[in-house]
């Protein structure tokens, strides 16, 4: 096998996945980078020559271009007129284009060309390096307002926030003599990201909308897939990312960083022109990495696929303390000890407060398994009150799940003492759900949100319960694509005979499983085996539960001998 | 962070694997091996300092032990006393223990080390080589017989069937002079592997078991997890290889091979002291994958999980055909186009008939699915009539599928057109399903036998039609975890009802998800979306039916409208 060798100009963590994931591919690799960086550690030179300099250096991307088939970068943050003119003189591709990386290095030149290509973003002005234009600036787009370095700006370096125009003056010192432009406020729901891989040929094909959290302007966390109760806003951010990234020449990986706002429409925030933070979690958690794809994709090979391969992940960022590297020894080991957690160390020689040293995913058969699995973790870190809003604490008895795997719903309050059984077996195996009163006769709208928006929240089965004409468990299974479990509920004439027939005589096209009249205990069994149809651990607690009723009703036998049926009192549930 | 060093004996793909794992954690890591071996390949020197130099040579290994803190071994043949010297000169910590290597490395050692623990082998017996000892041995343990050289063996190298007593002169010429012991005959239904890792302190976990297909006495494919009609199959076979390597002393990996009897019984066949072939696939499908385990447990650290993150995987041996490259190239170029697949390359520097130079990892939600994204790969490889077992073609229309997620059963060939619409919604959808006739009344054993051997062949739910007094789905349901469907089937009196009821309306503790009497399509759009609610792409189909549905109806809605309703003619379905 020989494939075509691969420059990457950087040797941090990225190249070091880069170049791990070359490896499982024998793709040569060669890094240029100052001394013994990150990624040069887990490529033997004899396989790829690595180059010792700052990847900024014209003269080195040009010794490394002479070596290389195809040049790429760990980082926007390049000499572009170095990279072109290596282009011209060694005939080296260069992936993404340099053009790219020109327009993407220069945060406003990369809105102009975003807004000129009709790509959604927050509206940018830019802005004179002095106080007078940042105050006027301040009364045009109202506060607070974002002022951004345009150049050598990541993770927040380079962002100031202008809480009000007497910051003027801080503004200018913070970011010091860099040109600068001034954005609309964007008042963000939720930073999302999606990871965009484009082929030399143009095809582009997107990784699954993910929910990033950042701390302090740094990535903190990322969760992937993203939830929401709209439906439609994860494929929309979805093609926001691939369009936007259709704007721009060259092949590769794209981190695509978005706001959600709060009518739901996407504003893109700014776009890296590589693999990125964000995308860690595809290593473990999708068929492909964004590694092996970017990879893939420089090369002219065919893409692969992009898709989630686990149900839910989450991404921590390892990030330094100070000098020291024993916080970072101590979460490690923590994580050592969680189920579903991959710990990845990029082997930096020193630790600072602040710089990435690592990064831990976690996958999981559910949403709530992830956020169980990361608690630990966080619990490790210096407390962080933000925490809490990520990864709640477990399900509070009588509340509602954050994280709910099953939706238990009632058309009225008066079903509560029919329903509660339910939520009493979801509670024995440990089964996150929700619980709550909608109507469909009398809260028609909500049903409806309710029912569109079940499946992208993350449920897997909803157990409706209702009485008379009872309509709740099929009007929800018209609406939602999961599993509707019907309970007919027995009113105060027709035994609920009536409910049953209402909820089981379900017209071909949508069906509602249907249990015993008043039996909301089958109904959460039945809930418990369709998610356990996909979770082999749950499975195996339905087993044991199916052995302990049979030992108790094989006891029940063993009693009855024992007493004489004379003298054998049946016990009322 | 500062891992203790890590010395690994080889450096084959084993070794190349084991050190793309300690990148993960910074664990460093030094091969001894001949030349620049693979192993070498993904580890710079800098960061451990590699050895040059078999790794029998007692000289060599004692240099690798001074400069590691801990040695492992990815092959068994090694210099068991070299590894007890270097334990004692240098205080080294050997892992597994030189005495488990002892033992392993003469399989006939094994085999008694093993009887005398109780694990269940095949009867085995020391033979001299001599003709006249092995012709004895025919008689003794009859045709055909399985003759093994004690030491030097991997790979079926070192083991000759002998198939009449005539061939022994054949087979002592084969064997050569090496010390030999003969099996009696295991006539097993299926080869099976468990991967078992044990700590520094004893602890036992087990992966998933596997099946596995050899060609030539060579790992062909791999298979996970086992699936068996016996429900009991898959826990027994990881029992008994928990048990036969708690008999080892020492920690690390160790690959278990067994065979699966016709009676359900299991018998080890041997045991690697190491990551095996059989473990690959853990890479890609396991939280945490053969290789990191090895460390983990070497180093004394926490273990990690060995539970299964996929639903189904496989593992494809990339061997070599010839001294050519290009049918391994054509292989890979497949592998890059099938979704769930990832390929490693090892980086051997020559490629000869049966070597192994790769392997390729397939994920899937489902067997069929893996299956079918094997089945192109096969394809890429010289042909091979047995390949077709393992894979065997697609569904055929009006048969069952091999790999069925959806089982459809009723008590009566006169209730097949009732369930045949269910037929044609799981044909529609893509679902693999089978179609039986199962009575609750006239075939008991036949149904007992079905519902507790239904989830450990893996479907995921069960739909049952049955008329009358309608038992089939209740009873089915009380013997098995999954989800079951039932179908209330019209009779001649009743309208149904009797069925209906005979349904529903199941005891507390014994759930049935009842669809509309003879709504067998509805019936199957539940299994859809049960299985669906594990497995996005197939609820994305549901999304897709469902606004088909809509369109039709307002197709219909538009046509009245336009020809007025007393001229719409009303299609029967």
């Amino acid at each position: 096998m020989e494939y075509k060798r691969v420059g990457v100009l950087g040797g941090g963590q990225l190249g070091r996945m880069l170049a791990q994931s070359a490896s499982l591919l024998t793709i040569p690799i060669s890094i240029l980078d100052v001394g013994h960086s990150p990624a040069k550690h887990v490529v033997h030179p004899s396989t790829s020559a690595h180059i010792d300099g700052r990847f900024s250096d014209p003269e080195k991307i040009l010794e490394l271009a002479r070596q290389v088939d195809v040049l790429t970068v760990e980082i926007e943050h390049v000499d572009v007129a170095a990279l072109e003119r290596a282009q011209k003189e060694t005939g080296v591709s260069v992936h993404p284009a340099p053009s790219t990386i020109r327009t993407i290095q220069d945060k406003f030149l990369q809105k102009q060309h975003l807004i000129s290509h009709g790509i959604p973003v927050a509206e940018s002005v830019a802005v004179d390096s002095n106080e007078e234009a940042l105050r006027a600036q301040c009364t045009r787009f109202g506060l607070p307002l974002m002022l951004k370095s345009r150049t050598l700006a990541y993770d927040g370096r380079g962002n100031f926030v202008l809480r009000s125009a007497e910051q003027a003056s801080e503004a200018l010192q913070a970011l010091k003599d860099r040109p600068l432009y001034a954005e609309r406020w964007a008042p963000f729901t939720k930073e999302i990201a999606v990871m965009v891989v484009r082929s030399r040929s143009g095809q582009v094909l997107s990784y699954p909308a993910v929910e990033t959290v950042h701390k302090e302007n740094v990535c903190h966390l990322v969760f992937a897939p993203l939830r929401s109760a709209d439906p439609a806003i994860a494929e929309r951010a979805r093609k926001v990312a691939e369009d936007a990234v259709r704007t721009f020449e060259g092949a590769g990986v794209f981190g695509v960083e978005m706001f959600l706002m709060p009518d739901g429409s996407i504003l893109v925030n700014e776009i890296a022109p590589r693999p990125h933070n964000s995308g860690h979690y595809t290593i473990e958690s999708c068929h492909t990495s964004q590694y092996t794809n970017h990879l893939l994709a420089i090369l002219g090979l065919p893409l692969g696929s992009p898709a989630l391969k686990v149900p839910s992940a989450a991404m921590l960022n390892i990030l330094g303390v100070s000098a020291s590297f024993t916080p970072i020894a101590e979460l490690v080991n923590v994580a050592l000890t969680v189920q579903g957690a991959t710990v990845h160390l990029y082997g930096k020689a020193e630790s600072r407060k602040g710089r990435k040293m690592g990064h831990i995913t976690i996958v999981g058969s559910s949403d709530a398994e992830v956020r169980s699995r990361l608690r630990p973790l966080l619990a490790a870190l210096p407390p962080d009150p933000q925490n809490s809003t990520y990864v709640p604490p477990e399900q509070t008895p009588g509340f509602s799940s954050p994280h709910p795997l099953v939706g238990i719903i009632m058309g009225s309050d008066s079903d509560l003492p029919t329903m509660l059984p339910a939520a009493r077996v979801l509670d024995q195996f440990g089964v996150p759900y929700e619980l709550t009163i909608v109507s469909a006769h009398r809260t028609t709208e909500r049903m409806t949100l309710y029912a569109k928006g079940a499946a992208s929240r993350g449920l897997r089965a909803v157990i409706a319960g209702a009485g008379g004409a009872a309509h709740l468990p099929g009007m929800v299974a018209a609406m939602t694509p999961l599993p509707v479990i019907g309970v007919p509920v027995r009113g105060s004439a027709l035994d609920g005979v009536d409910s049953m027939w209402s909820i089981v005589q379900m017209p071909r096209g949508v069906p509602v499983a249907t249990v015993a009249i008043n039996n909301s205990t089958n109904a959460a069994l039945l809930a418990i085996r369709i998610i356990g149809a996909g979770m082999p651990s749950l499975l195996q607690k339905m087993e044991k539960y199916m052995q302990d009723m049979e030992a108790e009703v094989m006891g029940k036998a063993a009693k009855l001998e024992e007493v004489g049926w004379e003298k054998y009192e049946v016990k009322k549930h």
